[in-house]
């Protein structure tokens, strides 16, 4: 009988564990042989969990089993998760793991090691919870070149925005919000300053390069400054401001990945992402485009995931690796360009200059202050635009990007 | 060398081959080895063609080449594609297809043999084109059960909704208009009465049962009769009515696939899927909801899909079948529920009576005409009702369900 491991008993952890026996029936019949969970590790007791028996503190105890063949890591960070899996790829077991830290800052090394033991690091519920996305994009999607992936990855953010949107509610009322339905941490900066966005989005960009690359080397911006004023501009305009964490490979060859707030028209999909709902939207040379949209974190949902990926160890245990899904640690810079050379069209908000003063842009609102999308133009351009303003005696309020994918 | 075949060369076929070329350095940088296409299979000449010494006239040319590991049928139809894909499959070939109607009629008999000569029939092309759906459905929701699919999933009639919707052309006009950019046939009748979408619910039904569901156990209904009218009075309930494919699982465990024209709350995202667009929305207790969307249909999102499988096998040659895709063919009368049995809100459009008549019903328009939707009931009630309207006096022009996901 295979057994399975589960680092972790909090939410993703304690949800793996729920999910597989809610459904171990289906389970095991899709698998075709019998399989159970063995270990819990975690360093709190359970005194009254079903599954008591289970629980250990001991990572050895995994290492050293040799029934043991697959590891689900839930336990997040990059400290003890890291040594943790890094212990079980090493002793040839198998891991599956939802945490976009560990991924992000260690992906490359510990898909060095699963390789060289011929054994699965998996992560599907990394990126975008529940949905569908690391496996559809190096499996299904296979026969495209990917020129860019547009995501919604952290849903504390869109719900955030959602609740600037929908309600008029203010950033702050709406973060409180947030932390109080348990959708937001006591200290949200890794939420609302794009961190757990860029994570993720280093995830598929190392993917489709097949470099890894590292959180440092992608611009990102949250949305602590976003105001209702520039969300309500935006409706004017025709778009959501949603949190946008996106690669798009230029022409020649180089990859920009950045995270930052961007105005998203109406007429894309993703405008309509709303709540704590995830979605990415990738281009390809074959498919022109598709999206994949669902919950991007939770209990269950990311269990989902994570057993997603345990059952199709446990199902092709005898067939080896599947490392397609593969980076290396290499030097990336020569793939990697300045996000200032993205181009987009650019919406500003600005006070002390006057509409006329404005050509080819499309004016949304000329009060006190005037707003303004501009036509599309490098981030740099757009730099010096904002620059140009302030030198006529101007004040740029604001300005966020346009999103076209 | 691995060696692959295609089974004809019109739109599909020639996006494989067109897109295979294209890509073909990183295509076989994912495969890890060395592939080509050796045959393309078609009665017609195509002197011009660079590919021209690839073509044959002869099945038997492909079945008898022991260098060919992977057939794309690109051909369509249940006739000669049956017969060549049951011949190459029983010769060991795997086969990769996007003919939904020979995979909602023929496949579990082809799964069978694929199963018995220990290859694999893979068929991710034949539901919503581009759109990985079998895969992730059957891989990363694997931990899923799956309570309820619904999709838009023929373009065609998308478009035609659309255009009735955005720009209130009637059915004929946006039918003319569909047919003049080659999206609809001059015999449209597969696309517009729903066959083409029963067939691909008959496949997801199909997955999720592990029972051939057969196009003749779904309930289907296509949009000719659709009005304009209704169009705009589902605008003003805040619905844009859409061509829904969908299957329900039951409490008792039975299913309902069907295919009607439904309301589509603008809530649900698959509202706004507009254009020739297809999206699949998937509900399962691990997941909650996931939705996938992209082209359904056209030559290279389509050949994306036939070549990811086509990638898929040539990577995995020595790993054996991967039949989890699966089903069978036996009685499936003990999970079919009878259509009647599912429960919605219903929009009526009725004639001859009034207002006061209606309990329980959202008004939506009262003037020559009352339309009106109902409280969920199932819709054998929707039917008595119905009744009892026209026992009154009255008459019902219209009677659309109300999607519920």
């Amino acid at each position: 009988m295979s057994k399975i491991a589960v680092l972790g008993y909090g939410v993703v952890g304690s949800g793996v564990v729920e999910l597989f026996y809610k459904n171990k029936e289906s389970i095991l019949k899709k698998i075709g042989k019998d399989a159970d969970i063995k270990y819990i590790l975690d360093i709190r007791d359970f005194p009254d969990s079903p599954y008591r028996d289970k629980f250990t503190r001991d990572i050895n105890d995994i290492v050293n089993d040799k029934e043991v063949t697959i590891v689900a890591e839930c336990m997040g960070g990059a400290t003890f998760a890291y040594d943790f899996v890094k212990a079980c790829l090493q002793n040839g077991k198998n891991v599956s793991t939802s945490n976009k830290e560990l991924v992000a800052k260690k992906g490359a090394e510990l898909l060095a090691i699963a390789k060289e033991k011929n054994c699965n690091f998996f992560f599907e519920a990394s990126v975008g919870g529940a949905i569908p996305i690391i496996r559809p994009l190096h499996k299904c999607l296979a026969a495209n070149e990917i020129s860019q992936i547009a995501g919604i990855l952290n849903g504390t953010t869109n719900f955030i925005l959602g609740k600037m949107i929908n309600e008029s509610m203010d950033f702050d009322a709406a973060l409180k919000m947030a932390q109080e339905l348990g959708y937001a941490e006591k200290d949200p900066t890794a939420d609302v300053e794009g961190h757990d966005a860029c994570r993720k989005i280093c995830i598929l960009s190392s993917l489709i390069t097949g470099k890894h690359i590292y959180p440092d080397n992608v611009y990102t911006k949250g949305i602590t400054d976003i105001s209702l004023k520039d969300v309500k501009l935006a409706e004017k305009f025709g778009a959501a401001v949603k949190l946008i964490a996106s690669v798009r490979k230029l022409e020649n060859g180089r990859i920009i990945p950045m995270v930052m707030p961007m105005l998203v028209p109406y007429d894309n999909l993703m405008s309509r992402v709303d709540d704590v709902f995830n979605a990415v939207m990738v281009c390809g040379d074959g498919i022109d485009k598709a999206m994949f949209y669902g919950r991007g974190a939770g209990m269950l949902p990311t269990a989902s995931a994570v057993l997603g990926d345990v059952i199709e160890q446990l199902k092709n245990e005898e067939n080896g690796t599947d490392l397609a899904q593969s980076w290396v640690d290499c030097d990336n810079s020569e793939i990697l360009a300045d996000y200032k050379e993205n181009e987009c069209r650019m919406y500003f908000r600005v006070s002390g200059i006057s509409e006329a003063d404005l050509e080819n842009a499309e004016i949304i609102d000329n009060g006190e202050e005037v707003a303004f999308v501009t036509a599309r133009m490098s981030i740099a351009k757009s730099d010096e635009f904002a620059k140009s303003v302030e030198l006529r005696g101007g004040s740029v309020k604001s300005k966020i990007a346009v999103l076209d994918i």
